[in-house]
């Protein structure tokens, strides 16, 4: 399908008014017009579409015609929309749906359900695809095992191309997308592939193990999945074998599953990074929504609280000059703007582990020397500031001091608490946030207000 | 190459013992160690080394072992320091590196460099690849034409399977990687395309036309990178030709160069929002990542300023009622974690296209609803908060009412800057922070200090 230049900005062929007439079509009750504007669109289209109507407009949409919830857009539902559907869909429907599906993307629908619906599911399975998905689920959560695919392609280790080629024509089934014969010893333990773009271009009685790619290396089952993410897209890899303890293949992990992986865990980590818990999908409930976000700003009520009494300690001071009473918030924000920057940097290197025991130090130094910098640009600034507002020189160099100070600890916070979190194997996307303000605003506010007490007061 | 239990944590092949053996070979000024120790190792692994060693260490390491340099390790260089290893190479070592690259590597390099060192590079290459790189330098910078290579196999339309791999047998040279041969029709322009599996499965006298891929789209070359990247990531494509403006196929972009313009996106959005330029690298000097830093951190000052005129236009009120100014830094800081949340929540939504105007006034009511909701919870922690500490009951109800006030405005602030930024067509990412902390806190101060001047004196 080509893409016209009408819609040269828009990444889908999803348009406003293809949405439109799903909608006109839902509301009239017509089931053959809402067929009909359906059908053209590609599953996770259709999955974009039902993510973006109302849970009413959704549920009308599966009863007018359920078939158009097949096991493609099923995959392409965000989690929470995905349950509803799967409640509201007839089990009849529901059961075709999955049967169509390759084991990997069964087990990542089966993750996220009831297990009453889990049972439903693997009992509309044939027997031998409820095998694979129930050894797959075996697997612990997240891991290698749970993504891969049992299907795989296979030659022994002595096979000419010719042989490979005669084996696949008369193969009665093969996977939707192969990227490789692997070759594999009497164990069925893999030790090589072989692209298919070689397989084609060399004669047929050349041996596969004079053509094997270098790029060539297995993952074990019981790897973590962002691993796998980002060792596909460090090695450049498009598939590779799954081993289980003993080395013996057990299935085929491929790049367009990894991306989904690492597109998952960078989302992850932007939220996290905000506060917002993990998960959270646009087509949340309001009380979804509430219940993801509280728990972080409960935590921010008790480290602004510990902040706050800080400036408590200062009541006095502040009775006597209101104007830092006025300021003192500018010190509180350039910090913790500085210390987030910092937080930031440091928490998407680790992440990639571009950050490591080799350079963690020079990168300490690195930022304590652009915080040592930041703090005289910005503490320059704000004197500045301060003298023309309340026409006090010292009030000047007191803030400007302050925010020097402020904004050195900022740095070395945003560095050194990231780093101790992950040393605790604790996700410093996740927790930093919270430690490192609250370290900023109580440094930013005692260094000011308490500076201000010993020299202007 | 397997990954054994010993390095079960760790993504890559690069361990510290290795680093510490390049590092002392360096050190004890041993090229024949430097050679034996960076030989086992990935071109990724050595390029995650160089970053992460000194510049010194970079420096002595080229200069006592250039042919570790070749073309695949520059490629996976960051910019920084791969300039930097570019300038210390001897020119003939350069030149061969480049020599052995595709050409859409040769371009991501050159796109980066001075123009001297790009014109050298050019002169280095082969009069065919010479060309090739110069065209895809014709398409504009961040489009689908400097991400695709060059290199595509094809074959009419009206081929059988056996024509197909007689001819692929038959030629002199094939890309490293491909997945699919390309149907085009007289005028080159891409009609389908057939994966390499089901080459090899179907009989030799099977038509190409009748076993081609659902999935077949074509990409025109003047399309953004990052749009290409969100275009495979939902539609699972492998690879995808090319096309000009006459629909004549021009190259291939695959999943792999995919995958990192979407790794590269989301560290882009993820700085941005935490204020940090976008190309900063851990292996940045001290003046870039200052340089990198400062302009937000400048734009905060001013933003901050408007947020501290506010609280002077109350200094009666402070002045009368100190514990105004102790408990004012509360409703700033859990005002600008609400918005910062919802703008996390709508940045990353209108990056993968969930949001659009379908559901815009939906999400917006959503996220209205749940800044009350937030409101009335963090109202009533705070409002006991101020109870027990002060021992005022109005003081505890003013501070709960402007609680509930801040963060309704936060989560309409959080959703609708960004939304009109990107109607701007600004990145909403980069832009959203500033404004919507500056919203939060000068409601919150304003609100806040506004209310208790009304009741409380």
């Amino acid at each position: 399908m080509e893409q016209g230049p009408g819609n040269r900005d828009s990444a889908d062929d999803l348009s406003q008014a293809r949405i439109s007439a799903v909608l006109a079509a839902i509301e009239a009750d017509e089931g053959a017009a809402l067929a009909a504007a359906l059908e053209p669109l590609h599953p996770a289209d259709i999955a974009d579409l039902l993510e973006q109507i109302s849970a009413a407009e959704r549920r009308a949409l599966v009863a007018l015609h359920p078939s158009a919830i097949d096991g493609d857009v099923l995959s392409e539902l965000d989690e929470g929309v995905r349950e509803e559907i799967i409640e509201a869909l007839p089990r009849a429907a529901l059961a075709e749906a999955v049967r169509e599906l390759d084991t990997d993307d069964v087990v990542d629908i089966l993750e996220d359900l009831e297990t009453q619906d889990q049972a439903f599911i693997l009992e509309a399975l044939e027997s031998d695809d409820r095998v694979a998905v129930e050894s797959a689920m075996a697997w612990p959560e997240e891991s290698a095992g749970r993504l891969m695919q049992a299907e795989t392609v296979t030659a022994p280790e002595h096979w000419t191309v010719g042989q490979a080629i005669d084996h696949l024509r008369a193969a009665e089934w093969l996977p939707d997308q192969f990227y490789h014969v692997i070759l594999v010893d009497p164990r069925h333990r893999p030790v090589g592939y072989v692209t298919l773009g070689r397989v084609l271009a060399a004669r047929r009685e050349v041996p596969l193990a004079s053509i094997t790619e270098d790029s060539f290396r297995t993952i074990e089952a019981t790897r973590l999945q962002s691993e796998v993410a980002l060792i596909f897209n460090k090695y450049h890899l498009i598939s590779t074998p799954v081993v289980d303890g003993a080395g013996r293949l057990v299935g085929v992990i491929t790049i367009d599953d990894a991306m989904i992986v690492l597109d998952d865990e960078h989302e992850e980590d932007l939220l996290r990074m905000a506060g917002v818990q993990s998960e959270a999908a646009l087509s949340d409930s309001i009380f979804e929504a509430v219940r993801g976000r509280v728990p972080w700003l409960a935590v921010n009520l008790v480290t602004a609280v510990l902040a706050s009494s800080v400036v408590g300690l200062f009541s006095g001071a502040i009775e006597t000059l209101v104007a830092l009473a006025v300021l003192m918030p500018i010190v509180a924000s350039m910090g913790g703007n500085a210390g987030t920057q910092t937080m930031a940097v440091t928490v998407r290197a680790l992440a990639t582990r571009e950050l490591t025991p080799a350079n963690a130090l020079r990168v300490v130094f690195r930022e304590g020397a652009v915080g040592v910098m930041n703090g005289v640009i910005m503490g320059l600034g704000v004197g500045l500031v301060a003298l023309l507002w309340f026409g006090t020189p010292m009030l000047g160099v007191v803030i400007a001091l302050a925010m020097l100070g402020t904004l050195m600890v900022a740095a070395l916070a945003g560095i050194a608490i990231p780093l101790l979190l992950d040393r605790l194997k604790i996700d410093p996307a996740l927790a930093s946030g919270p430690f490192v303000t609250t370290v900023t605003d109580v440094v930013g506010f005692f260094a000011f207000l308490g500076l201000a007490s010993l020299v202007l007061l």
